[in-house]
């Protein structure tokens, strides 16, 4: 989705540090004195207008959650949701999600979510797409054991592509679901892209893939 | 699907035996006595009326397939259209997949076709689907590692719940495709139903699901 360019962006990203966080490597390890609490922190990345982070925040209070998107002019956005929602559970971070390794220690988050991703349909971009081997290496190390990604997407290519690949690096399937509005999930907080496909009836996919360490499936 | 009685079918099958082997627990790692060559030998799991093995028997003669259907008023259909095609590579038996590995010996079989199988959508029959873990431990007996179990079918339930039981079971899933029809695999050998769901467009699922050794993946 291409967003309008909006010149103060910048400007409102310096002087809202409180919501969108600078510097993230500098809080390897201290995510939680930032949220001043002991509870288990989400990821979203690519995080666009933030409703379904902020959605998810307001659902879910006892979850600390932190968005990562690169594009200014929609971060912005997503911050202005946050303020007004006035919430204590979730933080944005302005940076690239191909470092989000270098955000987090081992096992500092328990959770990602992957809504409505670029699907780069092209075969010579598959290292750009977030559930490429690369990323999936990243998302090991900073998940707990047994924590899921969890992927949402219109994009038939995408989805087929990331069951595939999460299989082929170990991941355990908890769900696939192939039209997931069908199933009436009350928790099931939509994106902004999300209400515009539901709105005409096309196929919503879903799926929770686990990591484990070796032999701990069963 | 629900077939017309055919009372003739019990002589059929006895009179018939070259087609459909009667005592197939007898032939437990023979078959390629019966075959007359050492080809891998491909098991399709409820064979119908037999428009996909036979197709498969003449695309691929240096691979010998046997079909196994319980239901004697379809199977005689299937045995009819294999006598007309005179082809050396198949075979068909009347026997319950429940008993899979008793008619093979381990890593007897090289691939497994699972097509449009019965969905039994309730919870309470989840035993009864042919992707449920006790078939799964069957077929991992059967096949050689690294072989495969391909699954085609239109029902979007058994999709979805087959994908995350061949992912829990420890399986590797090789290919993921919820459109079948669309990629035009020249390969694709359509069953009966298959043919009447890609007039009326709708969409067929497919997936091909490994199993490796422990460890063996990557």
């Amino acid at each position: 989705m291409r967003q309008r360019y909006k010149p103060w962006a910048n400007d409102y990203i310096k002087n809202n540090s409180h919501l969108i966080i600078p510097n993230a490597s500098d809080y390897i390890s201290k995510w939680r004195t930032l949220f001043n609490n002991q509870n288990p922190i989400h990821l979203e990345i690519g995080t666009g207008k933030g409703q379904f982070l902020v959605g998810m925040a307001k659902q879910y209070p006892n979850i600390n959650f932190i968005g990562i998107e690169l594009e200014k002019s929609v971060i912005v956005v997503a911050a202005q949701k946050m303020q007004e929602a006035n919430l204590k559970n979730v933080l944005l971070l302005n940076e690239n999600a191909m470092d989000v390794s270098s955000f987090f220690s081992a096992n500092e988050i328990s959770g990602i979510y992957l809504n409505f991703s670029d699907p780069w349909p092209k075969n010579r971009h598959e290292k750009r797409r977030l559930t490429y081997h690369t990323f999936l290496e990243q998302y090991k190390v900073i998940l707990k054991p047994g924590s899921e990604v969890v992927l949402k997407t219109d994009n038939q290519g995408l989805f087929e592509y990331s069951l595939v690949s999460f299989s082929q690096f170990g991941m355990t399937l908890e769900e696939v679901n192939l039209n997931l509005h069908e199933i009436n999930d009350s928790q099931n907080i939509m994106t902004e892209y999300e209400e515009k496909f539901a709105a005409k009836r096309q196929a919503i996919y879903r799926c929770r893939a686990a990591f484990f360490d070796s032999g701990a499936q069963d």
